[in-house]
């Protein structure tokens, strides 16, 4: 079987006038996208021609839910009640998923952002929540996050197909960990390096850490950030350099729907 | 063929701390819920809420999306372009109909809120936009609507099932408008009243204009306006006068659905 | 000297159609008022009104700033960068202290609302941040905060005048913290009960901690809760037990003022 | 005595994560700066540093309020009650106001944003309610508007300073109304047209009009389209043109502060 990986990216962040991102040139090469559900980023009319886009491409959709901060894009911590977030994670899901359907198109998967993705990857009853809403949704909805993390843990409880993703411009911490922002070096922009490790992370299945040791990773999924200037030429090598070693590009299938 | 008619409300109006009508009171006496999606009032936990109480009292849930306008209730007009309205309409819909799913439900109809509504029932392009969202989502929704209106008319060039809205606590103009509330004795608070009315104009299948003259009214759901003080009071006198006078309280079915 | 206390509720917190508290009734008992600036509750026309309320009854204004959460109410722990909140309460400052002025007033004092509140009050950089807003708009402002908080070295680091606040209807933990909501006694509903500890308050400049011990408490200023049913009626109760017992209700007097 | 004109234009509408115009650029050229006011665009951190700029370039701050629709830019006409207006507009000149005083600066002028602009220079009940709202703070503050408009019928009537605004981008009919977007031809996008346009406006007080006729037109103030592709470099080459030719660059003067 050849090998298989996932170039997902985060897009549909504009809103109303303001423009962010490069969707249309990203999604040439990704193979699944996160869309923003309208409370951290994203409105309807956007959510709506995102989905369409990807569609036309054959890209995967997934549901980008966050928290109701459009002033800080979803990246500033927010404690909400474990129900609170439930029913904000499952309205946002509910609204993507819809819109897809209308557009012919059907719900993939589901990517918490920014601060709800980390705050989760740690806590178990917010993991749950997002688990919980999304099996409400649909059982076959695939749950994209860091390998090793409460998400993990809370989609295979829960029978849910989990994605493991990695970020190819990220540096990782000896334990397996991201580099925190905050630290020189946290983001590698150079984009030879970028490929290169994208293809021994898919190929070897392994990390080069910031302290110089190897790490063993495995992953289904690539996160290309939308936000890095020159993200769309970023995920366009990545993708060539896939496409030139034979690596096989294609959304992870849900296990419960692969067995039908 | 016994006489049938559907009692609808306004309910899930909530926001946050904040609390709007009284929704539970109510569900037992209505038989369908027009439940706000987000954007005028309600919010991701009282929507999932209110559809639960709805679908636990055997009551058609339906979607009633309205302007983002959450300071102005939804009520001042705002001018979007056609597109932009579809947009917000379908994702409004989505969304409930999606989390009317994760609770076992199926969404069952469609009332647009507040200004909206009243702008759309008398300019086509924007009926035709509420109605396009429908049937993007599911032709089988049925459009709720005053008699003579562009939504209705719109409703029925797309086959979709119209549901003829009157309003029972409002004196109407001999053309069959309603009285402006600006206007004296525009809204009729004697119970009483109330219940006489409902009943003739579903017995007879007319109602007295302001002027004295009959004016007959074809209607197929009647509204409970849901934040007059004592709606839920005026809700249960209705039913009960129906009940007793061998009214079949029921939501209007699709007759897509129905022909199935 | 007569003993002098001063009387704070927050007000102002509806928001468009949705009303909450008893403002009107509020003002005739409180001495000063904390005005929510339109970020966790309160819109343009609710703050207006309720300063001209204030005002009309002698009651010194307040700004009430808090985070933009309308629908977490603001009781939401949010993390902002330090500069970002800064510039959120210095915003809400400003614009209550202007539409103040524009109704031939002058705002008094700042306090934090909720979330902000507390987390300010164990968090220097936070405090910091809201002192410095402060000093940027007027240095008479008086900051009100918990005895022994971060807020209140923050203000004195900077000149400000501190009003030291206490809870009349909240039971006090042994190290002077209030008990947590979450622990059955922590609210003390009894009218009688209340009146008693406010005039203890004040007069033996004690409170009976909730395992019986007394501790010291050097208050400024009580809060009456606005959003506890019947708070009006109880800061009708503590104003009148007061006045009975000859303890002045006033405001507190920005030192920097009263010095001029 | 020298001809003298100001050039305004539209600036902090960034949003959180979301950037917009060349602020930073249109500094240099500008002499006086529209500060949206958090409603249509701008946050607070945004206003506050978009107002530092304006100060260390010796720009004069105005307040740009607009109405309370992000997603559509303030550009989608809404109908409010006149109080409400007049409540909005304000809570927003205050809110500026008071980051510019905190920021040692004074605000000097109001101009409405999009749609709010448009309705209120042909309603004068809407355009009174702007003017009360100017009154209540400072009536020293300079309204910007259109000839022939409301809103200058309305500043004079209150004894306001009115700036009469011209766009140096824009087509004039021969009415004297600015030819509609929707019309080809609308917008001036070359370069050297625009800035004939300029100098032709204040030296000899006239416009070519679309159909070749010319328009008498008196103007204080010169409005650059800050959203404009190379907004910036237009605005710089006005006013080296201007220098060229000698006429003085400065806000206008509010006439009551002149008699001082």
């Amino acid at each position: 079987m050849a090998t298989s990986i996932d170039l997902n990216a985060d897009v549909g962040e504009s809103f109303g006038p303001y423009s962010i991102g490069s969707d249309a040139e990203l999604m040439r090469s990704i193979t699944s996208a996160n869309v923003a559900a309208g409370f951290h980023g994203g409105d309807p009319g956007v959510i709506r021609s995102t989905i369409r886009m990807a569609l036309a491409h054959g890209v995967a959709v997934g549901a980008h839910p966050g928290f109701a901060d459009l002033a800080g894009f979803g990246r500033r911590e927010m404690h909400l009640a474990v129900q609170e977030l439930e029913d904000l994670v499952l309205y946002q899901i509910a609204a993507v998923a819809g819109v897809a359907a209308a557009e012919g198109g059907r719900l993939h998967h589901v990517k918490a952002h920014g601060a709800l993705y980390n705050m989760a990857a740690r806590d178990d009853r917010l993991a749950g929540a997002i688990v919980r809403a999304m099996v409400a949704v649909d059982r076959s909805l695939v749950l994209y996050g860091p390998p090793g993390s409460c998400l993990l843990d809370a989609a295979r409880a829960e029978g849910l197909t989990f994605a493991v993703e990695g970020f190819v411009d990220r540096s990782y911490e000896p334990d397996g960990r991201l580099t925190p922002r905050t630290v020189s070096g946290a983001v590698i922009h150079e984009p030879l390096a970028v490929v290169s490790r994208a293809l021994r992370m898919v190929r070897q299945r392994e990390v080069v850490a910031k302290d110089g040791s190897v790490l063993p990773l495995d992953l289904d999924t690539l996160c290309i950030h939308s936000d890095t200037p020159g993200a769309d030429v970023l995920a366009a090598a990545v993708r060539a350099a896939f496409e030139q070693d034979g690596v096989q590009l294609a959304p992870m299938v849900c296990r419960a729907r692969a067995g039908q």
